[in-house]
């Protein structure tokens, strides 16, 4: 019964620590060529191995390095699919987002335009209370950027496939819900989990339900941004900025326009990362809540995609 | 018994009517040449007139607009210095200032320096509770401030003129204080007023005082910063990046290096900016204070600078 995770050296290093002194009852191995196939329960990885449906014929359960899981498109026979919850990327991911909402909030696109023309204009002052954030997804990272904004006294709105109740934010689900939060909102959030539902959510028509001058900060996954759409949404000035997170495809080639459109801050999918000390407690819990027959945390429903 | 304000026509209508509901006892002017200056009790403005000293011989409290008041260098005789004390401004420079925090916590100038370049390419990741916060002034706004960073987790530390104690905050204070705070400090805001004693305090001792690759959010007064020892600071990499929302002179000349030195974010005196309607209501209040034979808030102590 052998753990198997592939990750780098220093990841490795800590989750080693951490399961000789937590789980030494399994196996631990980050060797993929030295392990024997067949002890392999439990394999953590972000990249699936091209032989994956076949190579582990007793795998258990397959956890995913980080809170995406698209990557996994066909999983072996038996094997469950976990994605990583765990609280050192959901802070990662509510700081960045925290960062881009006020950055939104305080015309910080237009500001950094003006600095590249070495323009010192005062803008137009909107408070807190004022602006109106929307949240797409309300899984662990949307309902942690919640709790994070509401202290600031945005209105707060939220979006998911299923109805959700969080306090002090009005909860949408469903088509209708969307486009009635969209109409509502000034500054929105993508933490969708990449789904054929979802991709490319983010595209021309849903820009054109937002006020006119929203933003959005997208730190969802590339596939659900229509990229062309969001660089005509700017141009036109139907939205004013944008942080933008993760791109397809990943690196953004050298030659493509959102790289230098004024509006758009870019950062190399670095919102959220796994904390590798948090990480490997949190695999250790739900390796033991498997053996306990109780369901991994981040157990990914086959069929929805999350 | 007149209470004459100097400012733009939107800022005047929202005083106007909250005064005439909320204290019609107290004339109301916004005409300086219009008014008998006898009358004038209360005088609410930015910019001092040139003849201040002499020109309301029954002047008792001279309202600033902002919450800065080094602009006001000498006063009329028995007339009193009330700085802006109101959420609304409080509000927007804690937004800023989380902003900029989080902007450095999350490393955004060297991933805005990097988009210049087109380059993607991740970094290493910290989390907010590696992140040593340190902040120069714990008045409204440096409590506000260190209120909303707890939640994320930033180990927080302050520093002020006399002893503080907040909770969650490493308080200090005094010279001894500050050289203690600096070595601990990753991030560091200045929100202190202008004196005699602050000024030009973010100065090369001070940086080098700081751990190498620091960050500086600067939402105080364009006088607290020695703008030569920054871009200094910046080019050795002793600092990392810095949020500058304030220079000496205001607006920065257009050929100043400050404007594109690539880990500088510079935005034109927009942390802070008085909400009218919040405004007229603590300014009412502060007469009725005044009227009551109370301080009012915000009270300016002479000799003292805030």
């Amino acid at each position: 019964m052998t753990f198997l995770i592939l990750s780098y050296p220093a990841r490795v290093a800590t989750f080693r620590q951490v399961f000789a002194r937590d789980l030494p009852e399994v196996g631990f191995a980050d060797d993929a060529g030295a392990v024997d196939a067949a002890d392999v329960r439990y394999l953590m990885t972000w990249v699936p191995p091209e032989d994956l449906e076949t190579r582990y014929p007793n795998l258990e359960l397959l956890f995913s390095t980080g809170a995406g899981i698209d990557q996994f498109a066909t999983m072996p026979a038996g094997a469950k699919l976990v994605r990583m919850v765990e609280e050192g990327v959901t802070s990662l991911v509510r700081d960045y987002v925290v960062m881009g909402v006020l950055g939104l909030h305080r015309d910080l696109p237009a500001y950094l335009e003006q600095q590249k023309h070495k323009i010192w204009k005062v803008g137009d002052f909107a408070w807190a209370d004022q602006r109106r954030v929307g949240i797409l997804g309300l899984g662990e990272l949307g309902l942690a950027v919640a709790n994070a904004l509401r202290p600031f006294g945005f209105q707060l709105s939220g979006w998911s496939r299923s109805p959700k109740s969080i306090a002090g934010v009005a909860c949408h689900h469903g088509a209708d819900g969307l486009s009635a939060m969209l109409a509502q909102t000034d500054i929105l959030v993508c933490l969708l989990p990449l789904t054929a539902e979802t991709r490319h959510i983010l595209n021309a028509t849903l820009f054109a339900r937002l006020p006119r001058g929203a933003g959005l900060v997208q730190a969802g996954r590339g596939g659900h941004l229509d990229q062309d759409a969001l660089l005509a949404a700017l141009d036109s000035g139907q939205l004013s900025g944008a942080f933008i997170d993760v791109t397809d495809p990943e690196p953004l080639p050298a030659d493509h326009p959102l790289w230098h459109q004024p509006r758009v801050v870019l950062t190399p999918h670095i919102a959220g990362h796994t904390r590798s000390e948090t990480a490997a407690a949190a695999t250790v819990e739900n390796i033991r809540r498997h053996l306990s027959g109780l369901p991994p945390k981040g157990l990914v429903e086959p069929g929805r995609g999350y």
